[in-house]
């Protein structure tokens, strides 16, 4: 009955509020839509405002699905006919596959589900999707969590630490805190715990909404209602949904920072951030599909060369689109102990070592082959960045790039299996533990090795600039300093240990 | 004489320059002003193009006094006769309240201040510098160097050392050094020493100017020479005295940085700082007044959550416009030891715990309640945020965030006491010397636990993003580490001892 | 043969490719340019709509040659006749003095350079390449790898380590590490292996083309295949070479971060970074020549307290241009172990000290006088500077400025001396061993005092602002903290010798 009662309400509100504002709404907007549009342009503003701003809001699938080949943004061959003729609204999203979300709820007459999922938006964008789905980024709480070795390293880091007797106790890391460290980018498991009587802050109403767990998370591997993994609006941020923001850097920014991923600080230092912030960030064209280089952009940002689909002025495509972020990638640089040639899946708890690890490496290097991609489709997707690369620069400065690249990966995995055996001298020497490779001074050194300095030097190689990366800031600097704190750490302990 | 015949001077060169120049005045300018133009824009061109983009330029206080409640940006109920009909030039700030000011001087016939204050801003500004007035920021210089603490912790920060006989011998701080460490952003004693004669760079003239100590100087709560505190010049600098940088967070960006305060850098690498920076810098509108979430902006910068007059489409206030930067803050998540409930009074040196120290909580985290604010008041505060928020979140997601954030200020502080513990025990066991709690390796790694890594983790969470503040950036990473480094001091020191 | 087959094929092409795209040329092309176009639109279209948007593509040096002599860009008096009545493109440069060029070549029929050196940009823009020719970094690779003690501080830091017996064994730093951290800035010896066949990556065409080493690089001071030394691209990105780009903090944050040279770190964070990042980057002149205060922009970014031709309103000059970046520099506050007056010359290997080293202070601080300017000419630059500040802030302001830059300046130089006497103190008592002065914790300590945070503090003071730069944030914190952690060593280390 109440629920009645609130849908009443909602719809007798409606002309009062469009009255109440000068707010343009879109044509081709569906009764549903009106409807949230409603309450939600007062009580919500921000959202609907940025959304109507949107390319959701100024065209319908009908016409979006009619545009050229390299013009689409629809990647399905036909949309569902009761979706077609509206532009794309609050309803049409929320409102998506509802049998599978567990948290779909009746919302003032409309059964809409909180969470926007990635098979949601497969309606419309099914290619995107399922490259997605194929990435290490929709295996990301997984290859974190079921992972020994991290998951060792996440509780290490994250578990609260009491002092008793002289001793540190550790106790497991909170799941609020996991929430927002490592799963604050890996992404959270949101499920239904069940339903709650709310009042609504800004409209004073009650409300029965879904009771959800680890919730807020835009995660790139949450695990959402449905059941599904993913967030586009990790992204792609609601309400715009935006083009504009994913293809600019501070998307990427996000969680693609220093120390252990300094992918962002060292394009910002590089030539290209350089060029970008100058004279790019508000002069290109960051909206024109497809994107062209030169014509619209004249030094890349991270998605130029990660995921754009990028045509020459003859219509030739330079890269295709792709939303499997390790597509254009042949060598993993960051975030194992030593690089190696990409996972095949991006599931990495499949891998097995030699060591019976799901790590693609040994701690002393050797390569778990079988599960990596082999040298033919390593060079296969290396030609694909170096075309990317062609739109500006000559085929010997791209050779002379990646030459120099090679022999940065080959010098700072030397440097970790050098880290690696101080280490592994220490254990033997008893003047560390190796029970929990994570919990002394020496250990964490050993980590920052490679998890920090290894990986910015790389990045920097990777990009061509900044070179505070490879030298004073994360660089060889602290890479050379830390091998000599860590043998005279070993030093000093034996001497004390002696006596 | 002299006096006379410089203004005659002035007088005379006022058309020839106004000639030189195609520069376009404001209508309404006073003839103090006209005359002070007349030279200033040759021999400090800066200052005055800067001015002539300023709304103070544009438009006189009888005119601003007219605009509707929600638009004023002149709180006064009335202003001055002689100054309601001229634009706000120089002389008409520079002017004010010269009998108090002992930085009154005679400048070409003008008598003038240098240092315009809060008491003469709120000539129009009445309630800006009322709320001012009451917030810790209005205290900053008193509030860190009149507390025995935070002053042996800037003296020891910021000392010149010697090293003699194998001893560390450390000299007071100087002057210059606070003036440009601690007070550059919590304010210097700008006092009149007396008058001097200086040849102008500018203009070659001999002038005879106030010779002021600590000069310059923009910390938030800097001592006036006319006896008052504060800086409106910190955020609205001179002399565009824009809307837009004060709600820009570049403005905060000057003091609340990593490794202390590193608030820009987590709304930078936040979700909300993502969009901005792609999609808001720009496009959005910062000199609207009121704001209105939505319209204006679809993500909020610093000032929107913290100070801004928020307005819906509909009229309604979301949040009333404050110069307290407290005012919508009710827990205190930086700077001190331990999180607290915000001090009831701005002047924090009132406060005595009871270790009898004036600092709201002990070192083992007793509050002294009775000068922190009531839970009626906390709840009050928290819900006025809440109300921000609301603007783009639902209730759901916005108790979500908060219920997380209660978690990691109860986490970190644990881990605060724990770094606590360990620095009690290394006093007990000798390892380490209690008379300065500064002046020890094992006592600043004390220190950096809450001032650094507890600061950026609750930091990260408040504003919900920068997971890398949380992680591995100043975050749980280095808090963990340092327990381990500081567990390792004592033991190794113990044994050292010992032998 | 083939070499002229590739010519016509180039030719035959050129009015197809022209027509299959709607690209605009400028009028006055040279015809050799025209050719390079017609295939370059399509295989490195970024580098063509770069230099579209250039100066250059808009014309010809024989208009330029005529504007005003404060308008004037090229500093020329004549330029060549088979030059100056088309606009400058792809040919105009890179065909300049091949008989210089050891990486000249036959390319589709032109004979061409890969690589632009100055003296080819010194054809029109000879003031600004002689300047250049003066400065430290025209020095830059000779300045670093044949100071012995820079070179060892460059080996130590970059070189690859082994562990073998309990031992570090660290190989000499290869060419390709050196080229990407300390050579990334100050420039690589780019030099002709020889000729080599290259499939080109966009055209598919096999061409013969220089083979290169070290090469891509722009470092500042890079060693050219015609013998000369800089890059002009270093500051003035290819192919667009924009005034915009120079005049904006990201190219001069290519190379001066944090921790080593923070200058872009601490203009940002400082009042002046605020106004520009807030009002400046977007709504300024970048492109005025001469560049204005007041009229073009309302605070400083780099370039205009360092290079830029700043005039007044009356056209009298405030600051006459320059390519010499140490010509309105007095002191020298960074990368030398003390402060000291600018040096004579730019070639700093000329200098000897008092100890025989090419350094202008010794360990213990005494100046090599004569190799350094003398105290009126630091005044002279001085005045320059501070003629700079006076286009906005008033005499008192500045004289107060550098007075408390001054005391900076002192007590940092005595923290280093600090540090420095405790590092002799641990040579002596054999707690460190100072055959190499960097292969230490203790020495590491050691250079991070000066190179790191009294670097900071110095830049934050002198650019007026940051004071996270000279307070936690590599400043007086970590200043005194070392001096805290450098002595814990020596007493630690005693005690374990001894026993």
């Amino acid at each position: 009955m109440k629920k009645y009662f609130f849908t009443i309400l909602g719809i007798l509100w409606l002309p009062i509020n469009l009255y109440a504002t000068e707010l343009e709404l879109p044509k081709n907007l569906s009764s549903q839509t009106k409807q949230c549009i409603g309450c939600h342009k007062l009580y919500t503003p921000g959202i609907v405002y940025d959304w109507l701003k949107s390319r959701h809001a100024k065209i319908t699938p009908s016409e979006a699905i009619k545009k050229s080949e390299l013009e689409r943004l629809v990647s399905a061959k036909s949309v569902p006919a009761n979706l077609s003729e509206t532009v794309v609204g609050c309803y049409e999203c929320h409102s998506l596959n509802g049998d599978k979300h567990e948290d779909n709820f009746t919302h003032f007459g409309n059964k809409i589900n909180v969470v926007v999922s990635p098979p949601d938006c497969a309606t419309c964008h099914p290619e995107e999707v399922k490259q997605y789905t194929g990435s290490k980024k929709y295996h990301a709480i997984k290859n974190l969590m079921q992972n020994p070795v991290y998951h060792a390293l996440a509780s290490t880091s994250t578990g609260v630490i009491n002092y008793e007797n002289g001793e540190l106790i550790q106790k497991p890391s909170s799941e609020k805190t996991l929430h927002e460290t490592c799963l604050g980018c890996h992404g959270t498991e949101v499920t239904v715990k069940g339903f709650k009587k709310i009042k609504s802050l800004s409209s004073g109403l009650e409300i029965t909404v879904p009771d959800l767990t680890n919730w807020p998370n835009q995660g790139v591997g949450r695990k959402n209602p449905d059941g599904s993994y993913g967030a586009c609006t990790s992204c792609h941020p609601r309400h715009q949904f935006s083009i504009e923001v994913a293809r600019k850097p501070y998307t990427c920014a996000q969680c693609h920072l220093e120390p252990d991923v300094p992918a962002y600080n060292v394009y910002k230092e590089s030539k290209h951030g350089n060029i970008y912030e100058s004279v790019g960030e508000h002069k290109w064209n960051f909206e024109s599909v497809p994107w062209r280089p030169g014509k619209d952009f004249t030094a890349p940002t991270c998605a130029s060369c990660h995921n754009s689909l990028l045509v020459r002025d003859d219509g030739k495509i330079i890269a295709e689109r792709t939303h499997d972020f390790g597509a254009r990638l042949w060598v993993r640089l960051f975030g194992l102990i030593y690089t190696h040639p990409q996972p095949k899946s991006g599931d990495t708890t499949i891998i097995k070592n030699a060591d019976g690890l799901p790590l693609p490496v040994t701690f002393t290097g050797k390569l778990a082959e079988e599960y990596l991609i082999s040298k033919t489709e390593m060079d296969k997707r290396m030609n694909i960045m170096k075309n990317v690369c062609s739109s500006c620069h000559n085929t010997n400065w791209i050779d002379g790039h990646f030459a120099k690249m090679d022999n940065t990966i080959k010098e700072t995995d030397e440097m970790t299996k050098t880290a690696t055996l101080i280490l592994v001298d220490a254990w033997n020497k008893k003047v560390a533990d190796n029970k929990n490779p994570f919990d002394e001074p020496i250990e964490r050194k050993w980590v920052q090795q490679w998890l920090f300095y290894g990986n910015s030097i790389r990045y920097a190689s990777a990009m061509s600039g900044a070179p505070d990366y490879t030298s004073f800031k994360y660089g060889w600097w602290e890479l050379t300093k830390n091998l000599q704190e860590m043998k005279a750490y070993i030093d000093k302990k034996q001497k004390d240990d002696k006596k």
